[in-house]
């Protein structure tokens, strides 16, 4: 079913208003969940509404959270979400980072005591606008394990970076520091078809190419797959991520980061509040004049996009390329969803007294 | 042969002076040379002695630079190396990382008109004795292709990120955003083997398993390999580097980067002034109680140490363990130097009237 982007985002802001929030924080908290879908990372988009809702009634999201700015100094700050949902504790800490660039040079804010915040491009890309580098981590439930181990110690912690250039679209990478995100063994799921080498093992830490590795106890592998091809530096920058989002801010850091699944509780015996974030905001002038930068950003974009390609055709890619193409896709024709998140939509609506869009 | 830290290190830096260095500057760039030797970055240490002096030989490195700060706000500069060697370049600006760190919470310093500068571990390992974590990044000369191109564009650009703990050793990540490095190569030359999938590609943009495609045209692969194992992401790092360290300071980028191989000219149609290099500090208590922090870095470690091995007795690594290890092991016994570099040295020393140590 595809439904437009309009109806969708009206759809998610009543549940969460149904829920609790407040309009604007349910508005913000959709235009957040929803750039996912727009950008084509639908793991992360309106799929999760649910998962969200879930973590509601267990009362582990606090609907009225009171953001509190807990210390700070010219170019850095760490916030308290007071168990908020990330999507509107993620915005109000990427502001506080920009608000700092502005009249430091640079801003980094550690958050602890949030949920998960939806896609880490999004707010790095927060930063363009006010021709800042946009920088933005989070830890995540643990699902990866680290080189040598047969134990899940880190999320998919991705790391997200904004770069802003003049005539040329901006530069935006939005990686998880695993070989392949979740979403990637879902699809091959439906396909019915085996994972590459390096991407996940099973339980036992052996290597597997069964796409239900995970799910049987296995884990995802860093980026690298193997200590062969690397997998320490995927672990090492996934450990990076979890070290500034969690142990920077006083949230909780490798095992003990409480689930997104509401179905399995949160670690008896944490070592700090809920999950983490980390983010960036590096004024561009506060290098050198804006103008002169991007337009030696645009030279660097057009000299790798028309680099010669060791396939005929196939082009080198900007990173945030293949996701605004989506996005512009998708504004204009709607957002496909699977059945399966059809189903639950419809089942939030029956629940909240919201109406399903009609899609096509 | 196997020849004493101390000696390698006198012989180092006279070897500098004798090529018009201060006695400061071979003092503080012979320091950091010989910290790759220690740490076993053998690819990175007094086995490049002879190329830097090719690179004097040239004028292409400038040994009594007028380093200077040349745009400043509280949190951020732009240091421009005056054509320096980069083993002098760096240790100044990553001073001013520290210095501002102190003053307004964070640092961060972009660096032109450098050249090679050795490790970046030990950049970011500076900021560790100042309870700050420390961040460090260059570009360098291009011999990696982009996802999906033949071209070389961008160099094995190195992130490393050092972070304090308390009763356990640092976290030092130092990582070059590709699958292997080039010291890598080497070993496999020497050993008459195979290159594993996903380290290089041949001249025509096609996998490779040969430990000369990189001699003979083909290129190193971004971390990941290809695209199914995330080389995307791996190219995207590398160019976050490469943007953070020279579209930011005004340095050469990319293919534009001057090569460290003095027979090579740089291009002759540069957009910046020599290469670049990235510097950040953040100062633990501009986010929590440095005490607190170093705790829970502590519980960290030691949580990730003690995870259940996937194979018995292979234990899970903190980045920096190996290097560090090697250290002890090597400040005790000495550093162990292929004949070749011997030989190299056994020049350097002929050439210049220093005379070379005797090893064992």
């Amino acid at each position: 079913m595809i439904i437009s982007y309009d109806d969708l985002f009206q759809f998610a802001k009543a549940i969460l208003k149904a829920n609790g929030c407040s309009d604007s924080q349910a508005r913000k908290s959709a235009e957040v969940l929803l750039s996912a879908d727009l950008r084509g990372v639908d793991s992360h988009g309106v799929a999760r509404l649910s998962g969200y809702v879930r973590l509601m009634d267990k009362n582990r999201v606090n609907t009225s959270p009171k953001i509190k700015v807990v210390h700070e100094t010219p170019s850095t700050g760490v916030i308290d979400g007071d168990s908020g949902l990330g999507l509107t504790v993620g915005p109000e800490a990427m502001k506080l980072a920009i608000e700092k660039a502005k009249t430091a040079g640079s801003g980094w804010v550690s958050v602890r005591n949030s949920n998960h915040y939806g896609i880490a491009g999004y707010y790095a890309m927060m930063a363009l606008e006010h021709d800042c580098i946009g920088i933005a981590m989070t830890n995540a439930s643990p699902l990866v394990a680290p080189t040598f181990s047969k134990e899940r110690l880190l999320g998919t912690n991705p790391i997200a970076v904004a770069i802003p250039a003049d005539k040329e679209p901006p530069f935006v990478l939005d990686m998880a520091t695993t070989t392949a995100a979740n979403g990637k063994l879902e699809i091959l799921q439906r396909k019915e078809i085996q994972a590459p080498s390096g991407w996940i093992q099973s339980a036992d830490g052996e290597p597997t190419t069964d796409p239900y590795g995970v799910q049987n106890g296995g884990a995802l592998l860093p980026l690298g797959g193997d200590r062969d091809h690397g997998s320490h530096k995927g672990y090492g920058l996934s450990a990076v991520v979890d070290i500034f989002s969690a142990v920077l801010s006083g949230a909780n850091y490798g095992p003990w980061v409480p689930p997104f699944v509401a179905f399995l509780d949160p670690p008896s015996d944490p070592v700090g509040k809920g999950i983490g974030h980390f983010f960036g905001a590096m004024r561009i002038d506060a290098f050198r004049p804006a103008g002169e930068f991007k337009t030696h950003m645009d030279n660097w974009i057009s000299r790798f996009k028309n680099a010669e390609p060791a396939m005929k055709g196939r082009q080198v890619l900007i990173p945030g390329d293949p996701e605004r193409e989506m996005e512009k896709e998708r504004r204009t024709n709607g957002i496909p969803l699977l059945d399966k998140v059809v189903d639950d939509l419809k089942s939030l609506g029956e629940r909240f007294e919201v109406k399903m869009p009609e899609g096509s």
